[in-house]
């Protein structure tokens, strides 16, 4: 695969261009720390946009879901789509309310998926997804049967035209904003994992392993 | 505004569609617990998928950027679009791979946008995005200026055309997998704020507010 030069045209970022960041590096690492993606696709002239899980395997990223998916139909025969994925770090409080903002860091890519029909592929693309979602998992779950993976589609999304977008660090105010008296700060969010809740139905002696039990995003 | 019955065919959840909710009260509470929407628009063929905050009045959207924006160059013009927001609540861990899931609450809305030209309407919809995000803080800070407001573009969505899709509650394994000597149950997952980190420019006196120390999404 060749590389294309980043950005394209069409992933160039227009708003606030300083928080552009184009390098696959800081893109991969953004990918791998999220887990949940929203993704774009076209019918009729209409954008529909739905969250879904990923996984990345170098420069692949794989999507699935029901093989009646309406966003699957219509990506298996070709149509454009965009993967987005938004990792929320933040409010940013500033003395003026224009200049208030968001730290984030997010991804975008754009690009055609193909279906992946090779059954040694797909299983290992649902390995992929698994574990990019909860590594370890994979290992301790009842596999895939023929009826499964049949009822599955596992689309492969090319990382090829991608932007990112970091905002980072404290308010920026204009500079006689600074005098203006209100507090101002940032107040950080992240997502947090709570104790796992055990099924109602465990086997006796089960205990939720380590990878429920300390769950996180951070690599 | 005439309400529209739901679903509509292009609202119609296909995938699961026994999490499909369609009343419009599930769907302001999932709108209002959010701030941060993936906006979907096309130009040329090509989906975008963009992250951005939002607020809400009634039935309406209010999504904000800068004038250069080019979704809103785009949304200008009167392209179709797509709002979607997701409330991501757990990890699902079944017994079997293929009945992994996610707890999770998202909206799906669908329409055309918009631009809000009226000056009083314009600032009107900025507290309202301020305080949907952080309540109490427009009044706290530096109200916009005629060149900000100018710099900014509002635009209005109809909260016409919507679905929403719910997820709750513990694994479900097929029954034959009950047996299978896996640990199995639900990771919780919370967006949480930390303490808010002080600007270091900060007046003499000045402490962070109620609201940022104790910012929360649940009403």
């Amino acid at each position: 695969m060749s590389e294309t030069q980043m950005p394209t045209a069409r992933t160039r970022v227009v708003r606030e261009a300083d928080r552009a960041v184009y390098d696959r590096e800081t893109v991969y690492r953004i990918l791998d720390e999220g887990f949940l993606c929203h993704a774009g696709f076209v019918v009729d002239g209409q954008p529909f946009v739905i969250p879904t899980s990923y996984g990345r395997k170098d420069a692949s990223l794989y999507i699935h879901g029901s093989a009646a998916s309406r966003m699957l139909r219509q990506l298996k025969d070709g149509v454009p789509f965009c993967i987005t994925v938004t990792l929320l770090e933040g409010l940013v409080l500033a003395r003026s309310i224009f200049n208030h903002s968001m730290n984030y860091r997010s991804v975008v890519v754009l690009g055609k998926a193909t279906l992946v029909e090779d059954p040694d592929e797909k299983l290992e693309a649902l390995r992929i997804l698994s574990e990019h979602i909860l590594p370890g998992r994979w290992a301790d779950s009842r596999q895939p049967n023929e009826r499964e993976l049949k009822a599955t589609s596992v689309l492969r999304v090319p990382i090829e035209e991608f932007s990112a977008k970091v905002r980072q660090g404290p308010a920026i105010d204009d500079e006689e904003d600074y005098s203006f008296p209100t507090w101002a700060g940032v107040v950080p969010l992240e997502m947090t994992a709570g104790a796992p809740i055990d099924d109602a139905r465990l086997l006796p002696g089960k205990e939720a392993p380590a990878y429920a039990k300390h769950y996180t995003r951070s690599r």
